[in-house]
């Protein structure tokens, strides 16, 4: 795991100044400034090549009761540093990670009370990260804090990819507008119905907010390590392009318990004039903590079916056994119900999910609907909705788990909690030791619906400490976790790499009933998945739901592009999300799926441009194979792939799933073709995608 | 367990009627009416001997948002049944409790809403019960609770023994009133110093409320079986005197989350013309669910002494083993604090007591401060601030568990949680396994502080499910809980009997801070302990603290009256609380706390005014040995002790423990007298107890 090149260590220790304190990056294109200004209020800036990428923006908290934090400090020590190595994540997208920068420290006091604080800024080639570190002291020990007052002061109305601010949501989606659009646009873009909402009074979006200046800089603001905190939005000032750190606050309106001899999550910066360095970017990877675990030997990347996008499509098929709304988990007797007949998880229907995952070399099938309590569960009403440990009378689950084994596929469990953690942690080891007795390796977790504790959110501190106590209490029992509408990550894949997916974001089960917009995934690698792998379920070959009958949603996608997603979405673990039978109207295209890796010894970022287009190839781990996706959004285009990632003096027969001539996303999605093409490292390929397209290739 | 002497069930159902219900007691004393009024509201009255108990008062619930479940009802059915059995505590003041009542259940429906609910009356010798029932119906399944609005509309401006209103404390003094003053003394009863202070807005007093009319009957209004639901305080109008239902409370402001199919807690109202026969009601057991356990053999009566009263007294003693106030469980590392050297919980010291506990019959020995996470523990603003299995370095858990079964005496483990119940939670199974790894059988918790989820009460629907969920995990792990700080006790020791002790009220550590009043004991088994055992830890021989020096506080009772509480104060938990060399120091007053029984055969209220004072006598479980207590306020008085209890025709040696004839709790509280006396069934003893006295005599 850590294999460490070199770590250059220098520390110069200097007395403090009132001239600013200047950093650069390793290759002297980043240059941070910090300072205090007149009032002791800590002040940075960033440039990138000469170009603004922050003016300068106050930094600093206000605590309970209205104790500033942000003003009347002094510079006691500025402490430098650099670092210059690589380590090897568990599972990724590069076998080996570059972890280079430099360090400023600079420790700040407040004379009057003698309150410190100290600020982090590392600097790498391709961003900032920053975080404030609030060492031991006498007269500081615990406190909360009222409001972060970190400012990203933006140099210009940027064009920016944007979610709406909601503590409890992040299925919204993008919207594209300059900054000084936000506000008007706000309404809009909050008209969605969701689960739990808790929209954010004033302006605000969330994080990762990606960004283009009219320079041509790319910009993407986020954060990294969220732990023991609230999750960070970001205030829109639409006039002077101001934006603020807004913190999740909790059920009493409070934005963080803090003991000294800790710090903040990092607040990260990414920035460039190639929008490729922004996918490539490993910088909030680099500013978590590594592996926490000694033996990752069962941390293994997944490519699974499931029962359940016949749940979405409007086919009948449904999560409950019965039809009784009254159900009490402890209490009812299911077995004693009558079936509604709609039971998607039996035993029969799992096995048939089942055959399918072991003769095309899936590793697992998800299950959802497979426990008791979902007869009701769209009450957000009651602490206890579901069992995790007792079955549907009509799913047998240890005949299912025998018949897992024969097949030589696993089940993923699922565990919808919705949102009631604290039902969920009461039942969370012995849902985990049924999990181990029945041989499944895998969760799916789901937080649909407000939070219990009442008043909570998705987004606080709270809830913050739950999804790691889960990853960390599924690492007890060597369960990998894919968690679902949970807070947006920050690289804490990195630390535990069991915790190996999320969804996050909107994903793919939208197209059934919102839709997503045809840009959707050319933005969501440059957002949501700066934090960390998507579980998409992407693989949806049938799109047009009318053919199920009750539903009308068409997919904003063509087949095509269905396939580059298993390349352009990062994730381990990865879906194909489809029915087994629409796979298997369309076996050669099926192919590519069955075929795609999870897991990469590299990753090269061909082609980005957020909102409209992203090509991207990879290297699959500790092999000779590669795959290649490319997308599009609404607009058609002619993608460049050029294939110079392959080794030198080598030809490969690369096998290209492409739009059809006639493929549209919204008037012919299935249109495609399959042709097969001698390829080395000097080919460049023109490849036409179609409106909504992709192109999908594979090299083995 | 349920040894049923017969049951006479006989079902009455007929068309509703506009007349009024009626519903009488077995022995006629009681009436209960029931009526719709022409509003369609449920409204119900309380006769006892021709004595108005409970004027016309209105009954039903405001339900989430505005929806109001308390008018436009019609009667659309009315059952009758009646039932009169026996049954056996595992651990009790009298072996066989008779459970008598005659029971009217009033079917009303909202026509338009078709809203249904179900009003369940149960009318007993000594008292009434009710609770609201909501069946399983098509237009309301899950609903949240804005307010219950049950009235207990009383007859005249009666005498109240009251504590102010507040979401997370019972452990104010209590107030002795008219009703009609309580609102000009609330802001004087609030006026205490608590760890966590949630005081009513409105005027409003806690249950159980005891009060006396001015004709001379005794109204005791409080709940049984409050599970899954918010406890009730009591709106007081001063000038009408119309008491009304104010539930806790959560976070967002909503009072109970329900889903049909289930009931409220019961309405308890004890009534009778003469004292005694408040304390010697069992309708709040009666109405309490049968014990959930098959097996009960593990629930035992424990006496015990602690390593706790040295932390109270101003010795020095601390629970934390270092004075570094920025520790963190987990990250730190104990071991290589600098301990203070004043740490309490050290292998040592324990033992001491544990040779104490052995040497003098004793069951068990507590320890508090045996475990990490002291230092910083009153900040009440972190998630997580003990080890619930980590203990001290210098608290030796495996030789001390060694020394324990060597001595044959337990350890009581401690669970102070701070009222963090969501890091409680996460470590209850490891703690409790710890305990069962180290025999421990028993735990007392503690809920200092503010709750945790942020924003929940001590008294609300959420806590209250946490405290049983600890009761039914303890039993999983047969460990028997004694929960302080929880909310107020009503009657679930018989459901959970592993839940077998309290405290919930203001205890005798109050004498080492704020005091407790001389009436304090006299009023608290009218009160606080009609809802269950109290740990009240009496046995305070050394009352005057500056003995030990920092402190100036005097204990507001006599010696013999603490002898005298082990008796009066009914808990089959009992604590020696005094330091051991205190009991050195008055051997022979010690030999009562020594032979003191803990559970009973039967019990005799002898004399009893609340307030005032109270004698009982106590056949202790199986053998023929009684026990009789007998205690006053501030002022002297002659106790009447007829000892018509006894068996017929034998004399027995009674050992009269007696305050000395110059004793008075302020001026000379260790003065007291031992003598022998011969006594039979015929005897009527006149007994002097001083001021803040009382007697204690055993018979054996």
């Amino acid at each position: 795991m850590k294999n460490t090149f070199f770590v250059c260590l220098f520390i110069l220790t200097f007395n403090a100044s009132v001239h600013a304190q200047v950093l650069k990056s390793p290759d002297g294109n980043l240059i941070l400034e910090f300072n205090l200004n007149e009032a002791g209020t800590p002040i940075y800036s960033l440039q990138y090549k000469q170009k603004t990428a922050l003016k300068e923006s106050k930094m600093g908290f206000v605590l309970k009761s209205d104790i500033l934090l942000n003003k009347d400090f002094k510079l006691t020590n500025t402490q430098f540093q650099s670092e210059n190595n690589t380590w090897r994540p568990v599972l990724g997208e590069q076998k080996e990670i570059r972890n280079q920068y430099n360090e400023m420290k600079v420790d700040l006091l407040q004379d009057k009370s003698e309150r410190k604080i100290t600020i982090c800024f590392r600097l790498f080639d391709d961003g900032l990260g920053f975080r404030y570190e609030f060492p031991v002291q006498e007269n500081l020990r615990h406190f909360i804090v009222q409001e972060e007052t970190s400012e990203f002061n933006l140099a210009g109305d940027h064009k920016a990819f944007w979610l709406p601010g909601d503590y409890d949501s992040n299925e919204y989606k993008y919207t594209t507008s300059r900054i000084s659009e936000i506000q008007t646009l706000m309404l809009d873009a909050l008209n969605e119905s969701l689960a739990a909402q808790s929209p954010i009074k004033n302006v605000a979006v969330q994080t990762p907010l990606m960004m283009k200046t009219s320079e041509g800089l790319y910009i993407n603001i986020h954060e990294a390590a969220l732990t023991n905190y609230p999750a960070m939005f970001l205030n829109v000032d639409s006039k002077t392009f101001a934006l603020s750190s807004h913190l999740t606050p909790d059920a009493v309106g409070n934005k963080g318990y803090i003991q000294t001899g800790s710090h903040t999550p990092w607040r990260t910066i990414v920035v460039s004039d190639d929008a490729r360095a922004i996918l490539a970017s490993k910088l909030i990877l680099n500013l978590n903590d590594p592996c926490q675990f000694e033996d990752t030997s069962w941390i293994k990347p997944v490519k699974y079916i499931g029962v359940w996008w016949e749940y979405f499509i409007g086919r009948g098929s449904t999560w409950a056994y019965s039809d009784d709304q009254d159900v009490v988990i402890g209490p009812t007797d299911f077995s004693k119900l009558k079936p509604n007949g709609t039971h998607g998880a039996n035993t029969k229907h799992v096995k048939e999910y089942m055959d399918f995952a072991a003769a095309n070399g899936f590793d697992a099938v998800l299950v959802e609907g497979w426990n008791e309590g979902w007869e009701d569960n769209t009450a957000f009403k009651k602490e206890r909705i579901y069992s995790f440990t007792k079955s549907y009378p009509d799913f047998d689950v240890k005949e299912l788990s025998m018949y897992a084994a024969h097949k030589g596929v696993k089940i993923i469990m699922h565990h919808e909690t919705t949102s009631s953690t604290v039902e969920y942690e009461r039942q969370l080891k012995d849902a985990f030791q049924f999990m181990v007795d029945n041989h499944y390796t895998a969760v799916k977790t789901g937080y649909v619906g407000p939070i219990i504790p009442r008043g909570e959110h998705h987004d606080g501190q709270a809830m913050v400490n739950h999804y790691s106590y889960v990853a960390r209490e599924a690492a007890k029992y060597k369960i990998m976790v894919d968690s679902h509408e949970a807070v947006r990550p920050t690289g804490l894949n990195r630390t535990y790499p069991n915790w190996f997916a999320q969804e996050s974001a909107r994903g793919t089960e939208f197209e059934s009933f919102g839709g997503n917009n045809p840009d959707h995934t050319t933005i969501l690698p440059f957002a949501r998945l700066m934090g960390g792998p998507m579980d998409y379920t992407p693989g949806i070959f049938q799109g047009d739901l009318s053919v199920y009958g009750s539903k009308k949603n068409k997919l904003s996608s063509t087949l095509v592009k269905q396939l580059a997603l298993y390349v352009t979405m990062y994730s381990p673990l990865q879906m194909a999300a489809d029915l087994p039978e629409n796979y298997m109207r369309f076996v050669d295209a099926f192919q590519f799926i069955k075929d795609v890796a999870l897991d990469w010894d590299d990753t090269y970022i061909l082609e980005a441009e957020p909102g409209d287009y992203i090509t991207i190839a990879r290297k699959t781990k500790e092999k000779q194979e590669w795959f290649v996706g490319g997308i599009t959004d609404e607009n058609p285009r002619i993608a460049t792939i050029d294939f110079s990632f392959l080794p030198k003096g080598k030809s490969y027969v690369a096998t290209i799933y492409e739009d059809g001539k006639d493929a549209d996303y919204q008037t012919n999605p299935q249109s495609y073709a399959i042709r097969k093409m001698v390829v080395n490292r000097k080919t460049k390929l023109k490849q036409q995608l179609a409106a909504g397209g992709g192109v999908a290739i594979s090299i083995q």
